[in-house]
C-alpha cells in the first residue's frame, strides 16, 4: 500500500546537516527588527539584536551530548509536520543515543498542562513522510497569561528540557519568542525554538523563503483546479468559482494560478491596493464572460482567495459598522448603517446579506470566515449579467471551496525533505543553547544537498501591530507584493489566460517517478529565488 | 512536466488483442434480455437475440481492411475517454494504414449536424493517457426524433462510415442500440457500437464488470476524503459531511468507504430497502456522535451519496407532491400538501425548505440535484443534538461536495489500460461488421494481459422502464446490491470504523512507482471478482 511505500522515502539531507557532530556556527552582525525598534527591544530585552547563525559542516568534532527535547504542533495542519519530528528525533539520536524526545499532546495546552508522550523509534517511524499532525495532535491555545507561562516553565523544569520546539505559524512563533523571553527572565535554561509552518504562505520574509505545508497544499488544490479546468473545457457549459483557503493573504490563490492558468484570479492585495469595489471585481469578471461568450466559450474557471471580503475597502467598512451595531441587538440593524454602508449592503445578494446578519460568533461579530465569498461573487455576476444589455450567452455557475483537502496530505518531496532538514536544524540550535530562534533552511531553489541551514532570531521579524485593539509585537505577515516577480508573471499572463486555451493540467502529487515530476518547488519560490 | 511524462505510459495490451490481424470470434448461444422480452424484441427486431462474441487470438491471418470510423463522446466526462480513442485509432491503423477516424464534435449533436474533425496521429498522441473529453468535446443531445435519426443516417452515408463508436453511459448505449436498429431498418451498413462509460458505476451487470472512469473518479474522491480524515483526527474538532457525485446509485460512496474507512456512510439503496426516514438516518448519525463524544472524539467523517434524497421514501413523496402543486403556482403551496408530506416538510431545516420551494427547473420541478443534501444532514444533526438530553459534546460541521474534481483527472493506470483495450475491441467489432454491440473487456481482476475481450448485444442488457411517464426499453441501471460481497464487507466493518481509529490514507493517484501503488483496481470489482 502507498503509506508503506511512502514511508521508505529518504529525504536528501543538505550537506551541512549530514554529520551533526562536526558543524560550525557562524554569527552575523547583530540584527534589529522590522519596525518599532524601541518597543520591540523593551519587550524582548534579552532576545533583541541577537545575530543570525549560519550552520556549516566543519572538520572539528564536537562532544556527544544527550538532550531532552519537547516538541509541539501549534495551529492548523500543514503537510510535513511529522517529518520535522522525524528530523529532530533522528538528529538528537545521532548526537547521543540517550537523547529523549517528548511530544506535547493537543498543542500548546499540552505544555501548560504537562500532557506529553515520550516518542520512541516506532512512533516516529510510523509517521515518516506522512501527512497530518496525528502523532501528537495540535491545538490553538496561546500561552499568554502569567499562569500559563508559569505552568509552562514548571513543565520545562519537571522534564528537564534542554529545549521546546514550537512548530507553528507567525503567531505561534511570536508566542515562542515570548516564552523564550519569559524563561530567560525566570532563570530557566530551556531554549525555545520555532519552526515555520503554515499552508497560507504568509510567514515569509528576507529570511523565511517559504513556510512548510504551502507546497503540498497548493499542489493538492492545483490538482483539483486543473481537473475542474479539464472538465470545464470538455463540457463547455459551467463557470466554476473556486474559493481557496488563506484569509490574511492571497499567496495560495497566486501559486495555484501560476500552476493552473485559470481564466480569472482575484488577488486580495491588488483589490486593496487599487481600492476596488465589489462591483468592479464583478464587472471585470462579467466583461470576461461576455467576451468569452462571443468566442462561444460559455465556461471558465475563477479563483477567489478566502479572505477577499476583508480586502475590499467598502466591505471592510460595512462589516466594521455591522459589528458595532449588532452588538447592541437592534430590531432593524440596517437602518443604523451609514448611507455608504447601506448601499454596499443592498448591493449584495440576499443569501449573503443573511449570512452577514445571522451568522455571528459568540462575541456578536460577523463571522467573516463563514461568508461564502465564492457564492457572493458568482451570484453577483449572475445578477449583473441579467442586467447586461444585449448579453445572450448562458451562465451556469458551480461553486467550490478547497481548504481542508490540502492540509494533511502526504507531504510532497519538497515538504518532506524541507521539514526533515528543519528538524535537524532545530536540534542543532538546541544543542548550541540558542533560544528565541527560528530554525530555517535557505537557498531552496538549489538542489536540497546545497540548502543552507541557519537560525534566525524570531524578534528580528517583528514589528508592532494592533491586535484586538492593543498594540502588540508580532511577526510581520507577508502579503502578496504587487512588485514581486511572481505577481508580475501572473499579471503579464492573465489576459492570455482569460481568452486563450491555456489551462495547465498538473495532475496529482507524484511521490515516485522522474524528478521533473516529483521534485518541483513552489512557483512563487522559484520565481523569487 | 507531468503531462509529457504521463503521455509516455504504454498500456499493457491483453494478449488476445495484440495481433489484430489474427483473431477469432466465438459466438455464444442467442441472448435474451433482462426482462419484458416481448416488448424489447418487437422494438429491436433485428438486434434481439444476437450472441455474445468472445474474441481470441488465432493463428490464421485475416485480410487487411481499411475502415472509416466515427467516434463520439456522450454525456459527462469520465477519465479514460481519450484512451478509447487512442486504442481505436491505433487499432484501425494497424489493420490498415489507410483507415480513417472522425471525431464528432460536441457529442451526439455532432453526428446529427455532421460536425466532425478528422483525427490525425498528432491529435491522438496529444491526449494519450490524458483526462477530459476535450479532444472533441461531449454533449447530452439524444438522437431520438425521426429528423435526428435521418440526419444521423445521412452523416453516416456522407462519410461512408463503417461504424460509429458511441462512448457513453447506460442511456447513451440504449440510444446507440436504437440508432443501430434504425440504420438496419433503413439499409445503412454503418455499425453502431457502444463503449461503457460513467463514473457513477451504475452501468454494470453480468457482462459489464465496471464502466470506465469509475476507478479514477473514486481514487480522486478517496484522496480528498482521506486527506480530510487525517485533518479531522489531527485537529479533533470538526465533523466533515461529504457529498459524493452519483445520483441514481451509491456505488461511488460505497467504493470510497471501502477505500478510506470513514466513520459513517449512508448508502441510498439500504435507506430505500429498509424504508428509513430522514429522522432515522439523522438519529443514527447522532447516536454515533454521542458515543464518540463520550470517547472524547468530537470529530468524524460522514459520506453521503448525491442521490440520497430520492432514496428516502418520505422525501420522494414530498418532492412528488411539491412538483404537482408548484406547477399550479399557488400562493401557499405548503397548505396543499398532504398531512404526511407537510410533516416531512416541516421537519427539514429552513434553508433546505427554501431550496425545495425556490430552486425550480424550467418545467417548475424541484431541482433535486441542487439540494444540498450534505447540509440537510449536517443541519438536521445539529438540530437534533441540541434537543438531545444530556448531550454536552461539541459539534462543528463542515460540508463538502466532490464531483467535478474527479471526472477529468489523468486516468489511473487501470482506466488508461482498460480504455485502450476497449478502443481496440470496438475496432474489431466494427471490422466484423457487428452492430448494436457493446465493446467489453472482462476478467478485470486478473493481470491486464489476461483480460478477455468480447462484444455483447446492448439489447441483452435491457428491460422496460417508465421514463417521463412512458414505458421505454432501457439498459437496466445497476444499484448497490445489499447481498453483494462489497456491501457485506462494508456492513461488517462499519461498526468498527465508527469508533476505532480506522481511517485509511490512500494518497493521490500515483502514475509511477511500484505496481502495488499504481495498479490497484476498484475495490468493488476486486471483491465481486
Amino acid at each position: 500500500m502507498i503509506d508503506e511505500e511512502r514511508k521508505k522515502y529518504k529525504p536528501t539531507i543538505p550537506k551541512d546537516l549530514i554529520n551533526l557532530s562536526a558543524v560550525s556556527f557562524a554569527k552575523s552582525d547583530p540584527t534589529s527588527c522590522m519596525g518599532d525598534q524601541e518597543q520591540i527591544q523593551s519587550q524582548f530585552s534579552s532576545l533583541f539584536g541577537e545575530p543570525i547563525i549560519k550552520i556549516s559542516s566543519d572538520t572539528q568534532k564536537s562532544d556527544s551530548i544527550s538532550m531532552k527535547i519537547g516538541v509541539v504542533f501549534s495551529g492548523g495542519q500543514a503537510s510535513g509536520g511529522h517529518n520535522v519530528i522525524c528530523g529532530l528525533f533522528d538528529a538528537i539520536g545521532e548526537m547521543n543515543p540517550k537523547s529523549e524526545l517528548f511530544g506535547f499532546i493537543g498543542g500548546p495546552s499540552g505544555i501548560v498542562e504537562n500532557q506529553y508522550k515520550k516518542l520512541e523509534k516506532e512512533d516516529v517511524d510510523f509517521v515518516r513522510n506522512m501527512g497530518g499532525f496525528d502523532l501528537i495532535g495540535s491545538g490553538r491555545t496561546k500561552i499568554e497569561t502569567d499562569d500559563q507561562l508559569k505552568s509552562s516553565l514548571e513543565t520545562a523544569k519537571k522534564l528537564k528540557l534542554d529545549a521546546i520546539i514550537v512548530i507553528g505559524g507567525d503567531d505561534s512563533n511570536t508566542n515562542a519568542a515570548f516564552l523564550a523571553q519569559y524563561f530567560l527572565d525566570n532563570g530557566c535554561t530551556t531554549s525555545v525554538i520555532g519552526v515555520p509552518k503554515t499552508i497560507d504562505g504568509d510567514l515569509r520574509n528576507d529570511q523565511v523563503e517559504i513556510s512548510f505545508g504551502f507546497d503540498t497544499a497548493c499542489k493538492c488544490y492545483s490538482e483539483m483546479i486543473s481537473n475542474i479546468e479539464r472538465d470545464a473545457i470538455s463540457a463547455k457549459k459551467y463557470y466554476h468559482f473556486i474559493k481557496l483557503m488563506g484569509r490574511s493573504a492571497s499567496h495560495i490563490a497566486l501559486e495555484c494560478a501560476l500552476n493552473t492558468h485559470p481564466n480569472f484570479t482575484v488577488i486580495g492585495e491588488e483589490v486593496k491596493e487599487k481600492k476596488m469595489t465589489l462591483d468592479q471585481i464583478v464587472s471585470d469578471i462579467c466583461d470576461m464572460i461576455v467576451k468569452r461568450s462571443e468566442m462561444d466559450h460559455n465556461f471558465g474557471v475563477v479563483l477567489i482567495p478566502e479572505g477577499l471580503i476583508e480586502f475590499i475597502p467598502e466591505m471592510e467598512v460595512l462589516i466594521g459598522e455591522l459589528n458595532s451595531i449588532l452588538a447592541k441587538n437592534p430590531t432593524d440593524p440596517i437602518s443604523d448603517l451609514s448611507s455608504e454602508a447601506k448601499k454596499t449592503f443592498q448591493s449584495i445578494p440576499k443569501s449573503i446579506q443573511d449570512q452577514l446578519l445571522l451568522d455571528r460568533d459568540p462575541h456578536g461579530n460577523v463571522q467573516v470566515s463563514h461568508i461564502s465569498t465564492e457564492k457572493l461573487i458568482s451570484q453577483s455576476v449572475k445578477e449583473k449579467l441579467k442586467q447586461w444589455e444585449g448579453y445572450k450567452g448562458k451562465f451556469s455557475p458551480v461553486e467550490h471551496f478547497f481548504g481542508y483537502e490540502g492540509r494533511a496530505a502526504f507531504p510532497s518531496n519538497f515538504d518532506a525533505t524541507y521539514c526533515y532538514a528543519l528538524g535537524r536544524v532545530a536540534a542543532l540550535l538546541a544543542k548550541k543553547k540558542l533560544t528565541g530562534y527560528m530554525a530555517l533552511v535557505k537557498n531552496l531553489t538549489k538542489k536540497s544537498v546545497e540548502w543552507v541551514p541557519c537560525g534566525v532570531p524570531i524578534v528580528s521579524m517583528m514589528n508592532m501591530e494592533i491586535r484586538k485593539g492593543k498594540s502588540k509585537p508580532v511577526i510581520r505577515k507577508s502579503l502578496v507584493d504587487l512588485n514581486s516577480k511572481s505577481f508580475k508573471t501572473f499579471a503579464n499572463s492573465r489576459e492570455e489566460w482569460m481568452f486563450e486555451p491555456c489551462y495547465n493540467y498538473v495532475g496529482s502529487i507524484q511521490y515516485f517517478g522522474p524528478e521533473s515530476v516529483t521534485d518541483q518547488i513552489p512557483k512563487i519560490v522559484q520565481l523569487e529565488g
